[in-house]
């Protein structure tokens, strides 16, 4: 097993679903990711938060041997904040406020113990930040990066040198099409891959998530769920999930590649079965394990042999 | 081997998509589900069309074991025609024309040869014109039906017995949601499984389709394919290759209703590759054998065990 260093936002979010709101509870891209990835490794976390920052969530983080020496606690600060609201079928969701706080001054500092680590998943934040970042690893650090948006199109040029460096982008379906300039997931998916990185996992929300690398393709759907309360942070259990995974082997073969996204899509799936860390938190290594094997039942048919034709 | 009714809409189509257009072009539920299942089992086919409709898509259908003694040509009649206009990403169309023509009188008797037939698939057609065919099939016939958010909409109590009849459904997502009135699709399916079907299968067009019955669940993804050029069809084409296998295996198993979704998927994908019958012309069964095996393949993933954690 290998350290997996975890670097983005620690945020209190305000939520509401069809199916209910949470008000000021912990979220935040590395604190999604890092709760998924400590089923399965240590993360090493980095991330800034204001004083109103809730101590449990760390605490859990701690109780799982997590590294939270690159957390910084600004005293004074705020920390960021951001609100929004999920449509009736939870595909969409509008943003009502983004407060960066102390989150609007991030400059991750990699403390030395951090430096040699083999995996890194580094999360949606300006792209400038994650090339710095990028300047602390070790070079043979295997590095998943996602984006977002704003980012593709207001900072195309840092991006693509992040995309030039990484080893896996993470890129929900409508920004591999941005990114791509191109409808067609396959091909924007081979479109990004020529940017660089030696995979790029689309993520399809309720569809599921596909694989696209050099030597792979490669689709899983999504975790059947008769109850989804929140959807907020599954992006980011799912690559908590992945990078955990791919640290535990410590091989980012492509057959690991695939058990690893089998891994974050389970992960997620109790992620979005309550609002904030409340479904991670209760979920057990037996339960990902028994959910990883019904995935595999879900996909699994029979082959069909031209002779028997 | 057994026999496949497929009853539906015998049209001519006018399409245009970002990839090209075509004019009045064969298309119809009917002949593309009977083209598709042609390639694994012997379609009768029953449908209406005018004096215009081409001889040569009927001649392909003869060719390959059709029996065509249900299919009507109103002499002095105007086919069915259709036109449609694909959006950027072909996830959406806009129906420009609707000429109902002969198809207006539809009124499927079926050849006393066809009535002993052990599988039907009835096309999406108003649910009283679906009950007439389920009076003259044998009981024990298994029955697939399609239908469309319209009859959702204004025939909701036909298509209440219409599913009360039948043993698959196959709808598309919007479709279920529609008809349980619940945006999460897995209880949606539950709640259309309770109207009556055996089973109900989901098609979520690029995103693939997923299988919910009493005793089974599964998903499989679409068939990647580096250009798609016209999507229409591709349902009735799904339709098409899933009740073909069901009759030449003439086994209805858990396991052979996941191999007939993967069959109807390879064949789908050909359907969209071209205008009009160009793909499904073009297919031959040993390619159909291919994509079904890099189907599996796509979908493959190792176990995760419990020890090794």
């Amino acid at each position: 097993m290998s350290d997996v260093v975890i670097v983005g936002s620690m945020a209190l979010d305000s939520v509401k679903t069809p199916f209910g709101s949470a008000d000021h509870v912990v979220g935040g891209a590395a604190i999604y990711a890092s709760v998924a990835a400590s089923l399965l490794a240590a993360p090493q976390v980095v991330g800034v938060v204001g004083e109103d920052f809730p101590e449990d969530a760390l605490e859990l983080l701690a109780s799982r041997g997590a590294n939270l020496e690159g957390v910084e606690r600004v005293s004074g600060g705020k920390s960021f904040y951001w609100s929004g609201v999920y449509d009736y079928d939870l595909a969409s969701r509008e943003s009502l406020v983004t407060d960066l706080n102390v989150f609007a001054d991030f400059n991750p500092v990699l403390p030395e113990s951090y430096r040699e680590s083999r995996y890194c998943f580094l999360a949606n934040i300006q792209p400038q930040v994650q090339l710095a970042v990028l300047e602390q690893l070790n070079e043979t650090c295997f590095v998943m990066c996602d984006t977002m948006d704003y980012w593709i199109e207001s900072e195309r040029d840092a991006l693509g040198e992040v995309l030039a460096r990484v080893d896996l982008a993470l890129l929900n379906d409508a920004e591999v099409r941005q990114l791509a300039g191109t409808p067609n997931l396959g091909q924007a998916a081979e479109i990004v891959l020529e940017m660089g990185p030696h995979a790029v996992v689309v993520k399809k929300g309720e569809y599921g998530a596909t694989l696209v690398s050099h030597d792979d393709f490669f689709t899983i759907p999504s975790y059947p769920l008769p109850n989804v309360v929140d959807p907020t942070g599954a992006g980011d259990s799912f690559a908590g999930g992945m990078i955990g995974l791919l640290a535990r082997e410590d091989d980012c073969c492509s057959m690991n590649l695939r058990r690893a996204m089998a891994s974050g899509t389970v992960i997620a799936s109790a992620a979005i079965e309550d609002f904030s860390l409340g479904g991670l938190r209760r979920l057990e290594l037996d339960e990902v394990v028994r959910r990883y094997a019904t995935l595999r039942e879900i996909v699994w048919f029979e082959a069909l042999e031209l002779e028997a034709l």
